[in-house]
């Protein structure tokens, strides 16, 4: 269940908008469609917004006709400027492009042809690499879940959120795939609804057994001990381990400790940005107030309503009991074991 | 703004599940209609439910026509159980029923039409005495709110959910009208969005600045210091203060508990269940699926997905710092202090 798909130089993208009541796909030929693509959440999930800006600069390189070398790499400047300017929360858009722009730098001295080749083939080994880090992560991550846990998420950190098998629905895939039953309950995840909508769907597609409920629900079901453990995904960890991820991920933190519940963020360690050292200093996005009072144009609240619509927001790391990655499970103190990573 | 208006034997609703894009009412002549109208949500909120299950019992009361006094109270028993069964969480709907079923009871020597017409008479006087109740409860609890408080609100506890004026609402009016400034955040609350529905609707005619945010967002807001105290009402009281009320309530209490925000509960005295010792005795019901996975007609999950819709939750009475009444706030212990109301 690939979100993405990577052929003759166009990018054919889910649209994860219309999911689960249409499967329907976009095609990207130019990066201005996959940046697009990425700021209209077309596509989301930090690890597939980073592989899907690798193929937008893929894309717009292949398209530059520059006189000189100099000219093909400020132009190929450009398109990293627009494509790092979609969304500002997950910071693997930024790890993508810079991983994509280096490969180019690296590669001044070559002719813009084998460069453009380069950036191809670039784009291609961090999509695989991706489904491999995603199941390193899920083989960790599995050793943490008994046999019969019931395992809330929030949003979507699915198949659908990366290049194919997801993080935290990663690691809940490799317990199942190692023979434990496991159920899910998702929290359904306003304004955008991926829960409801695509981790749904994915583990009903997976035949992973799945409960729907609303985010405000899931306190409730921590206290009556219907759950084992929380599993999310992240958008950008800071050095100290601080998490941001979807909205609402602090407040199924915070109920999960009052509730003695394992609370797990599952990421590549492409999610951690090595450069801030706590949350506070991640940009939380606030996208449009529409996003809250509709849904799929039916009204839902009175007209000139104030609206506030962050898309993330920060859990510290004093909540989180480990955070699985490709490369093992790091548990507090984050500072010393992330910085143990470089 | 009266959610409902009793008049030539004639109960008027306004049809809630309508709000806020269209202002409709939907008039109730036997109590048949009454009781629908509960279960299907077109009034909701305790003291609304309340006080509509005695004007259902007096319109049911009025259509008997019996030939002995025995019928008629026989008929009358059955009317009560038809209301009693339209809901089960909010205490103030069986202590409505019996309340009336006394009134009838305390005159059984007198004929039917005189009983029928103290019926008429008990209900109207519930529905002043609530309004009266409310007010009552607001000054209590704006003494609670300091100028320039930014307030959280869970589900609607307003006007709407009562007979005038509002219980958590309730204090926010006589806060404001007792010249305090007043902002509001308003939980949308999945997911029949009281909140966003119906909250937000009723704060913008009133004037009073308010802000939607989706129910994941509280805590959010609490952490960045945006929210000075948190008031919500209640569907059901213990007698050590553990309280029923909409679903979410309860993550919402562990949140400000955790940020150092003071949880209020605002309910009259009528929602103390003085019968039960914990929460743990209070019913929660459980709804229909499709009003997680459907909005209007809009599908928002797949087919065939499980869902759990459990329509409220017990907030433990640790995490309440007081409980505002119209006899005057409560704090702990609760046990005591709702004993010493008897």
């Amino acid at each position: 269940m690939r979100p993405l798909d990577f052929k003759d130089g166009v990018l054919r993208l889910i649209d994860q908008t219309r999911l689960p009541t249409e499967l329907v796909y976009v095609r990207c030929s130019t990066y201005k469609e996959v940046a697009s693509s990425i700021t209209d959440m077309i596509v989301r999930g930090a690890p597939a917004i980073g592989v899907t800006a690798a193929y937008g600069i893929a894309i717009g390189a292949s398209a530059i006709n520059a006189g000189t070398k100099e000219a093909f790499l400020k132009e190929l400047e450009d398109i990293c400027s627009v494509i790092r300017s979609t969304r500002p929360t997950a910071v693997n858009l930024f790890w993508a492009v810079d991983r994509m722009y280096n490969k180019a730098l690296d590669n001044r001295d070559s002719d813009p042809d084998t460069i453009k080749e380069l950036l191809v083939s670039e784009a291609v080994k961090m999509d695989h690499e991706d489904v491999e880090i995603n199941k390193a992560l899920g083989s960790h991550g599995s050793k943490l879940i008994s046999d019969g846990f019931t395992i809330l998420t929030h949003c979507n950190a699915g198949a659908l959120a990366t290049c194919d098998y997801g993080t935290a629905l990663g690691v809940i895939r490799a317990a199942r795939d190692s023979g434990k039953n496991i159920n899910v309950y998702a929290d359904e995840t306003r304004p955008y609804l991926q829960g409801a909508r695509l981790t749904a769907w994915e583990l009903l597609q997976d035949g992973i057994p799945v409960t729907l409920i609303c985010d405000n629900m899931a306190g409730h079901f921590m206290k009556s001990g219907a759950i084992d453990c929380v599993i999310v995904g992240a958008d950008r960890i800071a050095t100290n381990g601080d998490t941001a991820n979807k909205i609402g991920t602090y407040s199924v933190a915070v109920l999960a400790r009052e509730n003695n519940i394992p609370f797990y963020v599952a990421a590549p360690i492409s999610t951690i940005d090595f450069s801030i050292e706590t949350g506070d200093s991640i940009p939380i996005e606030e996208r449009k107030a529409a996003e809250v009072t509709h849904i799929k144009g039916i009204q839902l609240a009175p007209d000139g309503i104030k609206v506030a619509n962050p898309a993330f927001d920060v859990t510290p790391n004093r909540y989180i009991t480990a955070i699985i990655t490709e490369k093992g499970v790091l548990y507090p103190p984050y500072k010393v074991n992330i910085d143990g990573l470089k």
